[in-house]
């Protein structure tokens, strides 16, 4: 709907240019006359136009469908083959040297995936086989639908704690591991239909609310909480709290002395330096990558032969046991869809569907940006989504593109993800053949690999970084990181979400405003503030409002330009300048307006007036142009009153006031 | 804490002009060499003085404490005594001629007062004299207090119906009507303090989130509510749904039709009619406002005396009945502290209190912008919380600055509270003698006039100027007004704060870009979309970034700069244009940039520099240059990577392309 779309107003003109040439030699040194442009209104568009740009620019900003224009109907079948499953785009040029690099990068996350399944099963208080199922049929899919080349799929160290932590808040999961484990099911298929919801409505954006600072700090608690429970296998503790925060659980650690094994503890402890030193190793020299990536494997192949050797001289040790043979039994008649317990299956599957999916698209973008290529995240969740929908049916909780694996499989040389494939097959013939080897391995073991693992999410860098650069960042940062370790998991990340969007609203309910100066022998004008040199220009305020103008700022933003008015005209009568005659708001900065917002700058024009003081805009952006105009605010500023620059503005002004002393 | 004070960098400098003349004549049309200029870092500051920066610029934008610095100490003692209590700052200069006005504007208000105290207690659900008390204590306080010269203090409408729809959701009124009244009391008292540690806070700001567009559909929705409700007494009806939304009030109207009385509905209607008939009067001649503002009184004295007359023929009419005589007796005893009810009055009192105080700063902003005198808001509100803990403790319920009073008190002429003295002292001898003639007065004259003063609110024409020139508002405006008719009053108004809130978020979350081109024979560049004469300049895509760039669009903006580019490439290609060289990004309205931010900045630097093309920045401003500064993302970006205008990054990088081609 276009209203008042034949009016001609006697200040905006859609056509060709029309300057006026005047004179000006004061204030600005020019000696040339300067022309006066006019502030135009952009092309009109119909509402209907207006929302269809304004919902592609919210859904699709990226343009997925920009290749499928203009081509002919087979083509674009073919190309709509290829965009659902990125398969089709690599697989006619996959060859034997690609073969190579990924069967060998696919070997070397296989040996990672295996013991990190079963840690991270255990992580989520789930049977350690679990685990295993997860490393089986997700990278599959993956491998089908997922357009990153190097993410390598699995479970997920924080998704695994916050699932083992909320589900254990309410069912135990020693004494009813049946419904602990269809619980964890369902959260997966909720967390799965979360996410690929999430990329099919394209509203993927929502994961950009968390933010680098309350990930430093989220990870790091996390980290912290996840290192403080493995304490209870590295201890060889058999009666341990089931809480999370760092308080019950150091408590439970120093009350349960007496069950400390001190054979554990000194085994456990020598994995743990051993494979701290890989990393360490792998971390100084980025090309013995695999001495991190082989470390797991080697550790629970030593400590099971170890166990096996000692199994009669030492009895308490706690190992995994028995395993069972055989791939991915189906599980979708284990989903929970009613019942007392089926919102604590969505609420876990929604905090670590999101969690998970924020690792995954971090991880693809990253090794994206290294290889320069692209990755459509909404493309991503719904890959990660249908992969877990799937997991959920097949035995496997949640999985994503996890970090350690994806930064194996990058460094290891995968051009694609038939390392995913390979990993698999692996992690197959571990199933059908190898179980029986798992019956000795320590829980310790498992509990230093998870140690090493997690503690490379503590990146105080980052923070100390934080700090120097950006104290609110800072300060969302240390609050997800003490609501993590003090409060609980879910908690922490909500108080640093809130955190977050309320320094946004702070940021635009209390937006800056600047005095410009002339920037001597030039048209420019600057903030005096940043621009030392910047001159004032005598019987003139020039503002610049750095922010849109919102019914959240608009009375903020009317004081603050009154205060600013009052401010000067005291520091003129104290240096006995000449009087103030004209305020200028330069608008380049406010890239929107709402009807508060326009509510105040007529009233400030009202209010100066009164004080016989003109008001004149500077430069309003094209949609706040349009809604000036058809609100009919800029009538009163008359042919006058918006200018296309401060410049042009502080000329024209000027020669009229000297005309009119 | 200032890190790295001492180091100086190559590429800013905090000393004199440093400016290197080149000669450039394409592509600006310009013949003259254009100096070149730094971009400079704003002034260093500790941590603790920008933090104190913000603090003041947060709660103390209105620098309340101006007139204090460079006073002796007696003086700033007076100042403070002025500033606690504004009445000694008029008090000194009262005379005879301003009491004369007040004295008529108090008598007037006075009128208006009486009815329409017994008609909101009503609406409260409250007994009729609650009403009455709330119309002595109130005002007085606030003319000790207040800053305001216009506001009529007494219950509002919109507080009266929410106090009343929320509690009587969980208490009847008719079955425990004591502990309705302490629920009541004791909301009002947690309204207070609300209100008062608001301002007392200087969080005053919290009620801007209440958008204009928000209040219209909230304020419409309520009209209509509060107007429905009154349907029982125009209908004369007995057995009436406590429900508030319209489909049951509609459904029991109908229901009850055997109940309805029509003498009652004959006689409200015809006073109804006159009422409005009244309101239209004076809002087409403004100076006839004493007819709307006697209107009531005379309704009620006539219905009195008509129902007085008719008091053996017809049994059917309510009225109101024996009502205590004498002065506001003390509540504090009835304040109830705990108890299952507890949050219910707590959740009541915020809800009422921030609705109350909205109106009342709002209606005082508003008289004082005609007067050209400024309310303090902060101050406002402790004036009216304190208001309201007071009237707590003297059986008083919410009370505010009242719209129709103060508006009537204004035309009337009033120049001081003095009129709400005058009105509270008229209340007073009310209150002791009259009580009794109240005694026949019938509901159906009360809820007359409580329909003629909501109708009011019903601001179509906001409305259709919303639709008008906002879509986005118009929605939130829609949605308010249908949540609270459909839904329930508190639950209408989240709905539409969240929705203004989601539309900042949005706003951040996808801002706009725009493509910047020349007008010819200026060094000015604008949006080539808004202005249809301004000229790419070949070799260089010019993009401004209209919003700080945020963890919630730093993914956004970095996809869709790298769009803007691959979009420019193929425009150029089918054009056969010049190949792409440089890109500028126009950082004018980037007011904010953080953590997340600066990483998009370094990495499009970087991911566009493997395609061979230069990334540089124009005018990043003052806080945004010094982040940028700390966080080293500008090291890479070379001496040559940062101007202080578009045009002055055109002109030498075209001078060095032109070098090395």
């Amino acid at each position: 709907m276009v209203l008042n779309s034949n009016r001609v107003d006697h200040f905006v003109c859609h056509g060709t240019t029309t300057t006026i040439k005047i004179q000006t030699d004061i204030p600005m040194q020019q000696t040339t006359p300067l022309e006066i442009h006019k502030v135009r209104l952009p092309p009109q568009h119909t509402t209907f136009h207006k929302l269809k740009h304004t919902l592609s620019e919210i859904f699709f900003p990226d343009d997925p469908l920009s290749t499928f224009k203009n081509q002919t109907c087979c083509t674009n079948f073919f190309l709509a083959i290829q965009y659902l499953f990125p398969i089709f785009q690599w697989a006619p040029h996959y060859n034997l040297l690609l073969l190579r690099h990924d069967l060998i990068s696919g070997l070397t996350i296989a040996s990672l995936a295996i013991p990190q399944g079963i840690s991270y099963a255990k992580l989520a208080n789930l049977p350690p086989i679990i685990g295993l199922y997860s490393s089986f049929v997700p990278p599959l899919i993956y491998s089908l639908l997922g357009s990153s080349k190097h993410i390598g799929v699995g479970p997920v160290s924080i998704a695994s704690l916050v699932m083992g932590s909320m589900l254990s808040e309410t069912v135990s999961y020693t004494q009813d591991p049946v419904l602990y484990l269809k619980l964890a099911l369902t959260a997966t298929f909720f967390a799965g239909v979360f996410q690929s919801s999430l990329g099919f409505l394209r509203l993927g954006f929502v994961i950009d609310f968390l933010s680098k600072a309350t990930l430093v700090g989220f990870m790091a608690g996390a980290a912290i909480i996840v290192s403080l429970q493995q304490l209870k296998a590295l201890f060889g503790i058999m009666h341990f709290t089931t809480k999370m925060q760092i308080i019950p659980v150091l408590t439970s650690l120093f009350m349960q002395k007496d069950e400390w094994s001190w054979q554990t503890i000194l085994i456990g402890f020598s994995f743990l330096a051993f494979l701290l030193t890989a990393r360490h190793i792998s971390l100084r020299k980025p090309n013995l990558f695999w001495v991190s990536a082989a470390a797991p494997l080697t550790s629970v192949i030593l400590s099971t032969i170890l166990v096996f050797l000692l199994r009669n001289k030492v009895h308490k040790i706690a190992i995994i046991g028995e395993l069972p043979k055989g791939v991915n039994p189906p599980s979708s008649n284990m989903l929970y869809f009613n019942g007392p317990y089926l919102a604590l299956a969505i609420k876990t599957g929604l905090v670590t569907g999101i969690l998970s999916l924020t690792e995954g698209i971090a991880v693809g973008r990253t090794f994206a940006a290294l290889k320069n290529y692209q990755v459509d995240g909404n493309k991503e969740m719904m890959a990660i989504g249908l992969m877990n929908i799937a997991g959920s049916c097949s035995s496997c909780y949640v999985t994503s593109g996890s970090f350690s694996r994806s930064a194996v499989n990058y460094n290891a040389g995968a051009q694609t993800t038939v390392s995913n494939i390979i990993m698999a097959s692996a992690v197959l013939v571990t199933l059908l053949f190898l179980m029986p080897l798992f019956y000795y391995t320590p829980n310790f073991v498992l509990a230093s690999i998870i140690i090493t693992a997690v503690i490379g999410l503590i990146d105080y860098q980052a923070a100390y970084k934080l700090w120097k650069v950006d104290k609110l960042d800072c300060l969302a940062c240390l609050c997800s990181f003490f609501g993590v370790l003090f409060i609980s998991v879910p908690l922490g990340l909500g108080i640093a979400v809130a955190i977050s969007v309320i320094k946004i609203l702070l940021h635009v309910s209390r937006p800056n405003t600047q005095v410009l100066g002339n920037i001597p022998g030039t048209l420019i004008f600057r903030n005096v503030n940043q621009y030392r040199e910047a001159l004032r220009i005598p019987s003139f305020l020039i503002l610049a409002v750095e922010s849109p103008i919102y019914f959240a700022n608009s009375t903020y933003l009317q004081e603050r330009i009154l205060r600013w008015v009052r401010e000067e005209e005291e520091r003129i009568e104290a240096n006995k300048e000449n009087t103030l005659k004209c305020i200028i708001l330069d608008m380049t900065a406010v890239t929107a307006i709402d009807t508060n917002g326009m509510d105040t700058v007529s009233e400030l024009r009202k209010m100066l007036e009164k004080r016989s003081l003109q008001f004149v805009l500077a430069n309003p952006v094209g949609n706040v142009m349009e809604k000036l105009h058809e609100a009919n605010i800029l009538e009163p500023f008359g042919l006058k009153g918006v200018y296309l620059t401060v410049a042009e503005a502080v000329a024209d002004i000027s020669s009229s006031l000297k005309t009119q002393p």
